[in-house]
């Protein structure tokens, strides 16, 4: 059994990755570490979890967890990371962070996107970046692993194989996405209350959202070139989800059979990747699950392709890829504990 | 293995009751009857389930799915099974029957609520009753179960603990409940269509909906006497989940703590339902898990009980109840399949 | 044209009366008080009034609103009404309070369920309960109305001719009621978050919410004697709109057109009152309207009768009654910018 | 008074249309036709009419209704009105059609979008295009009237300045945008139904919608090019409203106030036009009202601009535009009628 702890388990993400790790068969839960609610009941922050985990949180106390865990997860907003994983902390346990701290390669660009400092330069440049699907090999070995943003992973995974294939112009990307508000996180915010987000569609973070750059480094790094693009997200009156409509102008002629073919070649075998043929991907044929499913159409009128890519932002988008994460670190098989089945009626 | 067949498979509870049998470690799954879709593959009719479960379902043909199969689930309108499950049905089969065909006893109180004649005297005098809590012995030894509706699943069990003891006045009982639309069936009626169902709260089937008689006949057979009671559905913009708010009058003082211990002490052990006494029941505390909540409240003004209790009206409700049923039936563990654990956010 | 002033006008009641006194052809805004936006255009606070009211919130003071306007709107918190509306406020303005302090006749009821103190006994004595309906000669006089409650106002009305005419068990009453979520007003509590809000139905302020002692207030008044009553609110995923379920035992035989004819006659004339014979309230059918909507059901099985009333909370529940409080008080046509068609859809 | 027909009275524009008629004060409502419910009154269909509006709809006829009618407003599907809508039509009535027969200049170009033969060259000439923003001046003069498509009136006037004056790549233009529920009608499809809906996010029509041909028609007249554009439409889990984010590469330098006071210039003096200069459009903020919200962004790192318009589709995208039509085709104010206040909440 892999003994694992978690620092920020009350937020959404932290409470769904509370609920994977708790029916994963390989897994002893040890600390889950809460800073608003140490001394509570699990069960008394989220009261659905009553009889079933009623474990007490504890103070996060990543010197205490480390040495106690095979694992810890962390999930906390921005900042906080860089701080607190040191060489120290790594010889003890293997870190996989759901935050943003380990993701951007470049101290500069993250401390200008996300207008903090950064505290960990050393520590940094041993994260690797946990999209298990571009970078399954290099995880095996990580003692830090970096998951990606839920947006990011949408994206990024719609249009690496076109970048890697050179189909579209690598000027033209735009990605047009929307997600349901547990991406904005377990929030008292007004912006956030029911009454301002029930009935309603908005765009947010224009030209400035921090997953820009993320999304910006990976497909870089597959194109070989500097990549720079649109990313727009809005928000949804819904729970779960993310839908991304990407854009690229194509550089030669493409037919959509042979899209699709290049995305089912460049995803073989991965478990938790759906190519859709038939229909095109909807939040509600992932949600609940790990899957990400993609669908493509040409526009011959435009030139234009159009890549859909759907997750849920709470599964493959956080919890859900830091279990792979962790299947993929520790040798296990990659589904294990992640064998769901989308919600549909939710 | 047991081999298991289902008609009715892609209506809400079908496809609820698809998804969970598809992970129970004991079940092999043979026919998946569908009248509506016969020779498309069920991932077509739900495309979460791509890649997952893209067997085709067939022709619904319980003569043929008995033969090969352990257990035939059947989750039709009402009307149809009493015709089709016959004695010789029986000899080759076990039944779960998630319809309302063989729950009332009575055969003219059937044909008065459903306004439909009822073919089957002598097989429905041998159906048990499938609320397991409360019939468990007689479920083990049964060929057919008639598995509850979900509005009596949820009124029922808030209710048998005061029956039981006299600690209410049986003439004063009323259950207000709400449900979420998946009650209403996959259905393409107006009524149930998205703009007219959002940001609307209604009651229906004021003093005539028909899971009446059946709460008041399982009450009266605890009470040991005939009980009348107003039961009263309303419609909540939402999908699943069932809250029951039941009124009765005291016949003797009774604290809220002795009300609790009687709950607890009469589901002592039961791995499936929950005594709140923190808080109090709310739908997304059992959604997506076949747990029922039950929490309640004395009035000492109007010398009134309150119990609330809260299930999913497609798991505990409907499907979840069915393999509960199944676990039974065939000796394995009640919970086997069943650790499901509340969403929260859904 | 009447001057008009309001104090806590960025709530989402005060908004509503905003927007109802802003087409009011007879009505000019003189002071928008808030005490956490002053100083803020009223756009900045609710962008949809952008161009439409881009006038600066003042902070609240209602020795000076009380100079310059005919009458005054409180919309706050209970407990600050009491203490500022003194002898002296009443000599310059009219006051017409949506709040609860000028509700509870007794002094010692109000602090028994308000858990606050009353500083204005004499003022106290002198607010007429402004439901116009029953009440309409006492506010044409009145220099106080205590605007009613939202819930108060659809339980009232819905029983109102049944406790007159003696009809019903004064002892056997319940109110099971639900609202949208605007009725706990423009708040950034985590239950009102819009995670924790959607898709869950539950219960609230059992046995102990403070309309429960105002509905039983004008209801003793009617009938002439002291009534305890139950009254279980529910929330409802959904942003507008009550639902009031009533329940009363029939002390004698009543057919259902009796009871319509009942109420009928007792409502005959009123511009806001609909009885329904042909389908049942919904809270659609008066969303966006000052509309109440009433039917009814006997049970004679159980020989009680159900009836149901239908409001939008936000109107006809606090800003639409309001603004027909103005109307009666400064004799203008009742329904003055209350000729409001229900949306549908929404 | 002006005497009013519609056709389609009971789809969700039609209903919009008759509720905002009513209130009209130049407007007296000669005929409701309805297919689908003649016979039955206009209140039984939408009850919240109930006693506001129980007159009896009609069976459409056309030619009667020309008769007795100042102006005839049609709200059909496709296909229809090309049939109907004769010379001799026109010499007794305007028209007023919500649909899309005459919305396209080119009879082949409908017909390939379309799927469906066009019965009415001639007429179809003499048509005007009704965004009353662009073509006042046609308007005032016409017997016909093309009232403009949801998303085309969102789309076409968030680009047009853009276009005129060469700011943007006509080669660029990608229009993403996404729409409440009651764009598809009443329509009892299951896709349409609340349990497949709610809590789902997609996108459809991808590269065919029929909004597309009439929003390069537009953008080609104002640009004197011919365009082409991708056009994505998506739906979101609510009743009304669309928000539309367009995107063109920058021709030339821009910033964003330039950008804003070239939107406020082109929009000078237009009563339903807000450029949104602190915060951005939002659904809610026009809701329940017939403006049109437009606001911007630059992004200097890609040279791309992005204007986003948000418009409720059935008050500006479909029965509001069509009243600002009559108000111009009969010299009354623009706003008659329409001087509503966005709802919020909703």
């Amino acid at each position: 059994m892999i003994k694992v702890s978690i620092i920020g388990a009350t937020g959404y993400a932290g409470e769904e990755l509370t609920r994977l790790l708790l029916r994963h068969p390989e897994v002893e839960l040890a600390n889950l570490g809460s800073k608003s609610y140490a001394g509570k009941q699990f069960s008394k922050v989220y009261p659905g979890f009553f009889q079933i985990l009623d474990k007490k949180l504890s103070e996060p106390d990543l010197e205490k967890f480390s040495r106690e865990s095979d694992v810890v997860f962390l999930a906390l907003p921005h900042g906080i990371a860089s701080k607190e994983v040191t060489e120290s902390i790594l010889e003890k346990t293997k870190i996989i962070d759901l935050g943003a701290d380990f993701r951007i390669d470049n101290l500069k660009t993250y401390e200008n996107w996300y207008k903090t400092e950064h505290f960990g330069q050393k520590v940094l440049e041993e994260a690797v970046y946990g999209l298990v699907e571009l970078n399954r090999e290099k995880i095996k070995k990580a003692r830090l692993v970096a998951n990606p943003g839920c947006y990011t992973t949408a994206s990024i995974m719609a249009l690496a194989p076109l970048v890697k294939e050179g189909i579209i112009d690598l000027d033209s990307i735009i990605i047009d996405a929307a997600s349901g508000v547990t991406g904005a996180g377990r929030s008292t915010k007004l912006d956030n209350s029911f009454c301002e987000v029930d009935e309603d569609f908005k765009a947010y973070g224009l030209t400035n959202h921090r997953h820009t750059p993320e999304i910006e480094q990976e497909l870089s790094k597959i194109g070989k070139t500097d990549i720079k693009l649109n990313f727009t997200p809005h928000l949804i009156p819904m729970q779960r989800g993310i839908l991304a409509t990407c854009y690229g102008n194509l550089k030669k002629g493409l037919s959509e059979e042979e899209g699709l073919n290049l995305f089912e070649s460049f995803y073989k075998d991965e478990p938790f990747v759906r190519i859709r043929k038939n229909n095109f991907p909807q939040t509600k044929f992932v949600k609940g699950s790990n899957y990400i499913d993609i669908g493509l159409k040409i526009d011959s009128r435009t030139n234009r392709i159009i890549v859909l890519s759907a997750i849920d932002n709470l599964i493959k988008g956080a919890a859900g890829q830091a279990v792979q994460n962790m299947n993929v670190l520790f040798g296990l098989k990659e589904t294990l504990g992640l064998e769901l089945i989308p919600d549909c009626p939710i």
